[in-house]
């Protein structure tokens, strides 16, 4: 059985991973025979965001542990995770994506991104094994491996594509329901919430991305 | 378009909302033409749970706030939606559902329900407008509708089942991927994460539901 990462960034789409992209994710790929293998970095979030009335609280939450709500208590620590675990590995949307697993949201182009995100992603990359990710988590994905200029999608948004670019990426328009892959470097991306406008038109994207993620698995 | 509401009790399993049964009932309301309407109480959560230890925190969170991860921030007040606004309604598992809408978890048979969410359900039914419920949550159900002698499902839980039957309720054992039907009341029940195993499972009483509840409104 084949085993696909999962990278959460928190709970919630304010501050933490999009929660319908996530549990979409890990619907698709356990129908579709796989299992999922939910992880996290154990840091503090950057932020706590009130969901209902959009304002920033005075609350610290950890990512890792916010995630576990999501995996019903089973994940693990995206340190101890080994790219030889998983065939491949997907990063679910929301601001967490960029303000958790990265600082894309503050820093623009002149991001970092955690060191246990970028060196998982690296060595998924160098193994010739599949990444996908949503919505806005592709500039985390381009800060991390900006050396193999990766083509990815997170839609329509021209100054995020146009940051995407300066930072060595190259973007490509997508519509919700499609998927963009760059072949060569085993990467593939949908839009989800950047273009929305609900539900079931972003699970016809996520649904074509777990199978081409799938499909460029080996073995 | 029909409208069908989705009662919450907080994000996470152990505290809240079970999330994959919330994302799978909001994916099949609007896959199949209808509109969902989230909705959960103000009030602060019986409890926070740590999703990675399982352990207690002294953490407060409030339910209606918590649930607006699920719902992106477009949720309602449960006071503030009437049984007129919606054509059925459905209560998603997760332990929230016996600790937060009712203090079902605690004190069993001599449980009280939330009063917003016991004026809702008593108003639904007596419109004779279709009700569902996931997991643990008929447990609430037939708190607050025990005069009806409403006939669930919680899957095959010996103790749960005789306390429901205590309470003046009837329960049906039933499997993840099937759906218990009260006709005469409109009552629809399946046990979910009560059984398991996994996401995939759970989806398919989950769609037998929401198809059920939808077929139950009328006009």
């Amino acid at each position: 059985m084949k085993k696909i990462g999962i990278l959460l960034s928190g709970c919630g789409v304010k501050d933490g991973s999009e929660i319908h992209e996530a549990i979409l994710t890990l619907l698709f790929i356990e129908q579709k025979g796989a299992k999922a293998v939910f992880m996290a970095p154990d840091v503090e979030q950057n932020q706590v965001i009130n969901h209902l009335t959009g304002e920033k609280t005075m609350e610290k939450r950890n990512v890792l542990v916010e995630s576990a709500r999501i995996a019903r208590g089973n994940i693990q620590n995206v340190r101890d995770v080994a790219a030889s675990d998983i065939d491949g590995l997907i990063l679910p949307g929301g601001f967490g994506a960029v303000c958790n697993l990265s600082d894309f949201a503050s820093r623009g182009k002149n991001m970092k991104v955690n060191p246990d995100v970028k060196q998982l992603v690296h060595k998924m990359v160098s193994l010739k094994k599949p990444v996908g990710a949503l919505c806005i988590a592709p500039a985390t994905l381009v800060g991390a491996i900006p050396e193999i200029s990766p083509s990815i999608t997170v839609g329509n948004d021209i100054t995020v594509s146009k940051t995407i670019e300066e930072m060595g990426g190259k973007h490509r328009n997508c519509a919700v329901d499609e998927i963009h892959v760059d072949e060569f470097n085993k990467l593939v991306t949908t839009p989800a919430y950047m273009i929305g406008p609900g539900i079931k038109e972003i699970a016809v994207g996520i649904e074509k991305l777990v199978d081409k993620v799938l499909s460029l698995t080996t073995g």
